[in-house]
């Protein structure tokens, strides 16, 4: 119930980057001069805010709120126990350009109208068991059998894994190529194929109400019309997306923290202790001055790569930065706005305590952090 | 079953703090020379270490390892599912002691015995909804009537709450003392008594195999050996007992680290990524070398503090410093850890990921580590 | 020598706001889309990049940078040793818009020309032996004589004191006021005046081309043209002023910590250790990666505080943030680049040196961090 | 002047290693049960504290200061001017002992006397221009000539370089050795000697009462009775010394850290701020609380590896660890220092600025905190 209520959602805001403004508002700087920017926001999660946004997005921003608001957090409880909810944003934000990029206009008919209405889950398999966020370590092969490819392989760690109807999975088409990168394609594997086998969802620390699974692959028989893109060609379409997910969590992670700041905010002010509220304690006080300092410095930059990035010019050092920088940022803020709840920080029942550990897998997943150091330092000292 | 047997452990070593030695074993210093410290061994985890024991703790400590490994480890997944195991520690080294230390002849032979075969078990109630660790703010009271007492109020986050036989509950008994300090008493309070109220257990982000619970009284009628030691007097016994309380979460946070940084120095030594062991990594190298560093040097103070303790010369501002410092140190290296395991770090069958969520709660119970802070800067502004 | 010409040079950009553009220039969005930001830009110091500026802005950094390299930097030593330098951008962006937006036309006419040459070197005297950064403090006080004012007072920590030819001292005129803040007014104090004295230049750490002195005003008599803007409104000057002054402090941070990045970069992509250059050892990546990031972060934040305070948005909030974020991104960059040029790094002879202990005083003047916290803290706690 | 005075000091402690105690005094435990540690003990600085040391220690203790109160601080500024205050510890606890562990009995003879009495100062030649703390990378090379040994090469960063009567200087003597590690011998070289070349003193940014030069080696001849030990043994000799030296500068960094916590805390106590004393304001008193946590629990460690020093049972990971963690506690403990100092902490006339600028070399020489983790981290994912 809670899940086709959530599915329905999508046909709201499905296949299109939240943050992306609609085309008629993409002058973003025009009357953008005239709006608070969040440090001097009554609310770091006001909507009417933010330079980069216009009225327009105001009122896109206004009625997803109101969705959330009446349709998905009165089933929340409902949804974490029964883990049906699906990964929003990496079905619309991640998998959904990938079809939309570089699918074929049959592969796009097929797909994105019924994936904008929520009727079909999609995922992207990347990561493997032995190899991590190392693509050059990926076994998952496919072997053409005439016009058909033959799949074989394991994945683990796929977001919506579980409740997926489509999966794009990351193989490698040509072992003699001279770089693995040089050899890997995309495939589009449907549900109830003969041979794709979707193991056990994994018990996460927290992201409780999106399933991750393990999934198998022996000898799934694809036709040629399962192939996304050109062959050989996926480690380039990877590299021309990842940029974009990367900024997602980047994005997640700040509004994640503005929500955790504003959480904490409300808490301090009404609850008292030694005779007044927690809010009127100095030490209290500077901890939300960092606290703030952070997020709005953070917010700063997410902000000026989303404008990099509707421009098409976010660059992949950039990018990383932004989702290393972030993510981080979401874990202290969640650490320390955990410790301003005091015992009730550690309790369930409050938000801030989902949290915080939700918080968690962000420096993990999307490329570790340190993978995101590794990219931004190629850039530092290589020679130009 | 699981319940049955974690009960029957208590058996061994209920009632004694686990790092004091055997009686035998107190000239700690006599041969502790030749062991090795912690940065010098093998593991950091290493039984026949650390300059604090002699070969008697050695044996005592194998004979704990063995018991837990053999009858706490194979239902530990079902404990932590129903929630059934008691606060070990809090059981045996805090609610024990205030009876063994202040309780009559009568109160001692009527408890410790069944507490220390694990048949009784205990909690202490002093948190408030509305005092946090404020206990100037203790709203429980008992009136005298005749020679009993008439119970009223209600206590929040109780360790053992739920499971419960025995709570020590403090209450205000003389609401015109010049100070709440001088107005407050310890209570001894069973299980099964008319009007003590056990209310839900709260649902925590980790330490799920302990419950925490709400307790309420009303109009609770305690009979005149309910009281334990002299009316009026418990900020005294408090004040006494929580140094020990204290050490021990530092204790308990240093242990923690040593086991996550074994744990993950084994993980990163087997799992292979680019084409090598993660452990061959350099920046892995470094972050390792880091938190065996910042372990290292936290357990020589935990150590030193532990030797103080059993020579009684534990001031507050010391065992302030150990709870405070080594409970940072915990949720650090946790963070860390978690980090290093990658994706699987995330995952609750890992044990690094229980780790990190059963690591959050420290700097907050016991005294939050900004009331730590107070009480160790007071004595440092002080003019003396 | 050095002297005369430091004093040249600010005919050059004297009394204006660095990063300010010239007036045709200041549709700073227009054509600024398609410039690289720094995490982008093949150095952190590069002109032409960042969306702020316009090429107007390129060709006036180009000049300024022009002139510092040859007119400047061949000196430095010897303006070093002899501290003769005086505080360029506090003349230029901090006295001279007080007089600027404050001044009768007179006082505009008689200063404003003279300190745009560099030949009258202006100083601004706040802070008091016994008050800190604490203005409701300030002893000095101005008493009516007449039409004249007798000035008595002393001042500490005056940037460019010793060398002043004119000086805007802040004095209590009015002891009765309902508060301190309501009772403040700023003075024109010229070098030369009976009673004026100048003290000792303090023995500063860094920052040895700019003095910082003691004034002493015994019985000053100033002439009612003294007065700068209206009698009893110093404190609303001050407030209006001081956030630009802020910013200028965190601009500088950013710039500063560009500048040792670039050099640090340099340094480790030469340097040879242990058979290849430091700049291949992954961890020294790594740290020249997150230091990177950390300044990218805060640019893009300054910048956009740059932008407010152009359209005359920027408030006392974002301005704190600013410079207690960028402060203290100046002094960790210093610490971790002294680092990375290991012995070489303190050596007084390598800029990284004095980068670092120049970087030292920024967190404390112009507002401790800590009267940063307060005033972002304020607006967070405050019931709106 | 000053230069007699200090050199005449070192007849009273020369040549022994200041925490070493006195032989009779070496059962340390016995009589340290009862003595106050650090976290108790009304300053930290305190004499008759810490359970490694005993009364006789105290004493000894106690006529060092008196001896430095009395003879070297009334000086302190004009040795800081003229640099002529040589690196005591370096002579008396890192190069003496080279000589009495390895020495001739001539060569103790010759060299001991006079150092104990101050009239011969020792230095000791590792690091070279090209190779940093690199011991491999050593180019400085003595041939056989007969029974002499010609000496030819350059030195860099040498502490007491210029003032040094005696270096002993590290040079290749197998060029063809299995590793570099097996050629390295080391030799007496005497100021005067033909061919011995003093460089400039380098200008560094702090520790400015002890030289650090450049040395050069022209054809320098060496009689047999230079050479210190075996030949080709020198490598192993230093990494036998090279663990005091490491302690030696983490014992110098937690004492460093204990004064200046203690100038700190005399100056908050007493300087006003918004009408109270600045050790009224609550984050003031929390930071000082963390202050004092992180010097207890680091001096708590930095005890026990004196203990393990004074057993010959101190590893090298050991001695690492503490370098790298004392030296980093020390440099973040003058950055808040300064801080709390307010503008007075920038100013040369207050100990917290030099003692800002010294600490800056500790986490640099006696090996880089880098090369210390890559030394920690060998012994941690080590096959054992």
């Amino acid at each position: 119930m809670a899940s086709r209520l959530l599915r329905g959602s999508l046909r709201l805001w499905g296949g299109r980057c939240a943050p992306c403004p609609p085309r008629s508002a993409r002058c973003s700087h025009s009357g953008g001069e005239h709006r608070l920017e969040t440090p001097s926001a009554k609310k770091l999660t006001d909507i009417g805010i933010r330079r980069i946004f216009s009225s327009d997005h105001d009122i896109f921003r206004e009625s997803v709120r109101k969705f959330f608001q009446e349709e998905v957090v009165p089933h929340h409880t409902e949804a974490y126990s029964n883990c049906t909810g699906p990964g929003f944003s990496l079905h619309s934000d991640i998998v959904m350009p990938y079809i939309a990029n570089y699918g074929t206009e049959e592969q796009i008919k097929n797909f994105i109208p019924r994936m904008t209405a929520g009727k079909c889950i999609g995922a992207i398999a990347m990561t493997e068991p032995g190899a991590g966020s190392d693509l050059q370590g990926v076994r998952t092969h496919a072997k053409k059998d005439g016009s058909d490819w033959i799949l074989n392989g394991s994945k683990v760690f796929i977001t919506n894994g579980w409740l997926s109807d489509v999966v794009i999975v990351v193989a490698v088409t040509n072992r003699e190529a001279r770089s693995p990168a040089h050899g890997i394609s995309l495939f589009l594997v449907e549900d109830g194929m003969k041979g794709f086998i979707k193991g056990r969802k994994l018990h996460k620390m927290g992201m409780k109400a999106q399933d991750t699974a393990e999934l198998f692959f022996e000898d799934v028989r694809l036709p040629a019309s399962a192939l996304l893109g050109e062959e050989n060609k996926g480690f380039y379409y990877l590299m021309q997306e990842l940029p974009q997910e990367r900024l997602l969590i980047a994005e997640i992670a700040v509004s994640a923290s503005e929500f955790m700041f504003e959480e904490t905010r409300d808490y301090v002010k009404q609850r008292k202790a030694f005779g007044k509220t927690v809010a009127h304690i100095q030490t209290v006080q500077h901890k939300l001055a960092e606290l703030k300092t952070h997020i709005c410095v953070t917010r700063a930059f997410v902000d000026s790569c989303i404008q990099l990035h509707e421009a098409k010019r976010l660059d992949s050092a950039s990018a990383s930065m932004a989702k290393y920088w972030a993510s981080e940022l979401q874990n202290s803020v969640a650490y320390d706005c955990v410790q301003l709840h005091g015992g009730w920080g550690y309790m369930w029942e409050y938000p801030i305590a989902k949290a915080y550990v939700d918080a968690r897998v962000q420096p993990i997943y999307g490329g570790t952090n340190e993978i995101m150091k590794e990219l931004i330092a190629r850039d530092i000292v290589r020679d130009k």
